[in-house]
């Protein structure tokens, strides 16, 4: 569990780094694609991504953080995905937005379970904000996704996004 | 697709190096989960990933390669293990075990349909050589996935390892 501070704020910033990352890659490749509507939302998330990254950084200091494992903080991707050599040329933008919602609410869900779990005020304070942040991304590509159209016949399945709760 | 040779070799440097790490952190929750001998034998495997490593990267020499996508190399984890806030702890044997398999059998069919669909002679040639490098790897693991207590009470669903066909 989280339990520490240096713990959870490891945990921010890997996350938020990871997420930066992969906002880039999605832009990339939504931009080869030839949708730089989409692309220029993931340019968005990723600066958000990196600023967010750089305020946890100032709170961090001078504090030594703990080394995480690459589970703890790595994006998940769908088969459909990680099985594809060419993964430009399948992802849609329904695919890109459905891969960066999916690990959104994974880290919208991770805060959470903090802010509920934690004994330490100041860690319960700062998951909520997080979490709070993490659904306004979620919100926003949802807009996004109403709009996409749904590639069914080249990714074989893209059920319905799950509800956000607690 | 994989079409020249610096490609193709970029994919294999990048899914060894992960391999190699991967591999790293899998020895170390055993390890910490009081698994020797399953950690030993991932010691194993990251050492041997860390040496194809080094004998593609001599192939490689001064040629330029192009830069990759995460999704094109890193390996996929199961959301039993992604949405865990305490892998080393649910992760057992089993759980480890079957994140390896599913990972190098990703690789040996990657390798495979390279090697079935490659132009260039040389690139066939080391596609079929690194698949079947992979396919040795999965046989290892499948020994000692059948010595592994299958943990469906934590881990949700383990359903049967899918069989290795071209």
């Amino acid at each position: 569990m989280t339990d520490s501070l240096p713990e959870f704020l490891a945990h921010s910033l890997a996350l938020e780094h990871e997420a930066a990352e992969r906002y880039r890659e999605l832009a990339d490749i939504m931009e080869n694609n030839l949708n730089p509507e989409v692309g220029a939302v993931f340019r968005d998330m990723a600066r958000f991504s990196g600023r967010h990254h750089h305020e946890i950084k100032a709170r961090v200091g001078a504090m030594v953080l703990p080394e995480l494992k690459s589970w703890q903080y790595r994006w998940a991707t769908p088969p459909e995905a990680t099985d594809s050599l060419d993964i430009d040329f399948f992802m849609q933008p329904y695919n890109a937005l459905r891969i960066a919602r999916d690990n959104e609410l994974r880290g919208y869900k991770y805060y959470r379970q903090i802010a509920r779990e934690a004994a330490d005020p100041e860690i319960k304070r700062l998951a909520e904000e997080f979490a709070q942040e993490e659904r306004g991304h979620i919100a926003a590509l949802d807009k996004w996704l109403a709009q996409a159209h749904r590639p069914s016949e080249t990714w074989e399945k893209d059920p319905e996004p799950v509800e956000v709760t607690d």
